[in-house]
């Protein structure tokens, strides 16, 4: 056992609250977890699924004697959040949370905060396109990122405790300001995903080409692009509309290359395309080589030959 | 043993064709491969892997009493392997290829082919993100589909021995005009590779965020663009070049599209973005019911506490 908080309260029981909730306990991290969520539905799973050691459906509730509150919600509803549980944060608590985005996170719940509290925003780079309190696994933030975010004057003995306890959970843990992590996110998470949604839609709308076709013959690259899009329709909303300039530069960057690559296609400019279609292959190698993807074609997929 | 041809040429010898050699020898399909590509480092290696009975860098020399003949070849080869070979086929010979696009490799290849060859045009919907003779693997078609997209006049009997040579390898095969195949590809395979070869190449190009950031925090989504980024880029530079009008056409729409959510997100229309993400899980589920998908989160990527 490695306790470090005597109690903390999960505020959101989504993909990652109950993964958090798995390593707390599979860690010794805590000696009560506190599972809080606004629908009774929710927490009546997380309950089923033996997440924590006491349920609410109040946050204001959840976070009374708290000394870590860990807010795992849509982006959107980071304010209501810090609105409820403000007047019951004990002092010294830390309190953080997991959003995509930050600068929106901070503008919502920062001037909530009371002064006897440490705020400090992060992000874990972890999850999958599944989602709900049944996606959560043990092991989730292994060997993944986690941002910190900090505003300026955050005591330095609370952000160590906040980042041993992501360090327990396997994670490595980087600092930046949150523009700069709201920039970096809107490139490599958030147009991907908006992308990856867009193309799919593009597919369900054809008339020339039925429904049964698309799924039928998908393996040939589009299924690549249903993954992403099959992630939390609300958690999603909330990040385009909580990282919109950054979403709407880097979109227009992207249509912009698109509109490039398009010309060249029209023109048979074969060694624009050529060039391009060489250079994007050395950050595939690149990824592997940083192991932030495996080697194995296909993302390992099974071929049928290995299922017999 | 189940003997289908005496001589089978494999013109052309990367993912498909040593794929192809591999299937040919495992199932005893044939009582003799010839193995012919035009790079000499490439014909070394094929006879390194053993992927052939002989070795020639002359299409002309290995179609030389072939029954079947198999171009495997960048759709843009089409034409100076028909020129090539014409001359010297068999009477009775059944020649096919498995170029991704087959309007045009119809119109390269036809006007060449002698009235006693059997030119029946075919695209297995399979491969991987890797190329070359190295990459080749048995079993890359079992379970997937090969699509045939036959002439007018196209002899009955030869058509049905193409199909069970197919069906041996364990793929499914489809028949439609070269016109509709045309446009299914364009949506379910070659905007996807478009799209994911542009989206790398902006992340690549930004200046405010650092490429080796771009790499690290990968894992957050941009990662499952970078596989297909990663394909042949003279495979793609060719099928962009050879299905031009059903790419522009589908390209179209998808700008379209993304120009609609673009707005959408800069004046905060929540319902319109949450209607699109909601929709597009229908699709991913159901490729995953389909079986052209796997359901494991994340492509069934290991995850770290697998590992252990």
């Amino acid at each position: 056992m490695n306790v470090q908080f005597d109690r903390i309260a999960l505020i959101g029981i989504g993909l990652i609250g109950s993964s958090l909730a798995y390593d707390i306990r599979r860690l010794g991290l805590a000696r009560e977890i506190v599972v809080a969520t606004r629908s009774p539905d929710t927490l009546k799973r997380a309950k089923e699924l033996g997440l924590g050691d006491r349920y609410t459906t109040s946050s204001a509730d959840a976070v009374e004697d708290a000394d870590l509150i860990i807010v795992s919600v849509p982006v959107g509803a980071s304010e209501s959040v810090a609105k409820e549980i403000a007047g019951r944060l004990k002092p010294g608590a830390i309190v953080t949370d997991v959003g995509s985005t930050k600068a929106s996170v901070i503008a919502q719940m920062l001037p909530h905060m009371p002064e006897h509290v440490h705020f400090i925003p992060g992000h874990p780079l972890a999850g999958t396109e599944k989602s709900g309190p049944d996606a959560g696994f043990p092991g989730l933030f292994e060997g993944r990122w986690c941002i910190f975010t900090p505003v300026a004057g955050t005591d330095v003995a609370a952000m160590k405790r906040l980042r041993s306890f992501w360090e327990a959970l396997g994670s490595k843990v980087d600092e930046m300001d949150a523009e700069h992590h709201d920039k970096v996110l809107a490139i490599v998470s958030h147009l991907p995903h908006i992308i990856a949604y867009n193309i799919v839609g593009t597919a369900d709308d054809l008339e020339t080409v039925t429904e049964s076709e698309v799924i039928k013959y998908s393996a040939s690259g589009f299924r690549d692009f249903t993954r992403l899009a099959a992630s939390d329709p609300t958690m999603w909303r909330d990040v385009c509309l909580h990282n919109r300039d950054a979403i709407l530069e880097m979109l227009a960057r992207f249509s912009e290359d698109l509109a490039y690559l398009q010309r060249a296609i029209r023109w048979g400019e074969g060694d624009k395309i050529f060039e391009l279609f060489t250079r994007t292959r050395a950050i595939r190698r690149s990824i592997v080589q940083a192991g932030q993807d495996v080697d194995a074609p296909d993302f390992g997929r099974p071929h049928a030959l290995d299922k017999k």
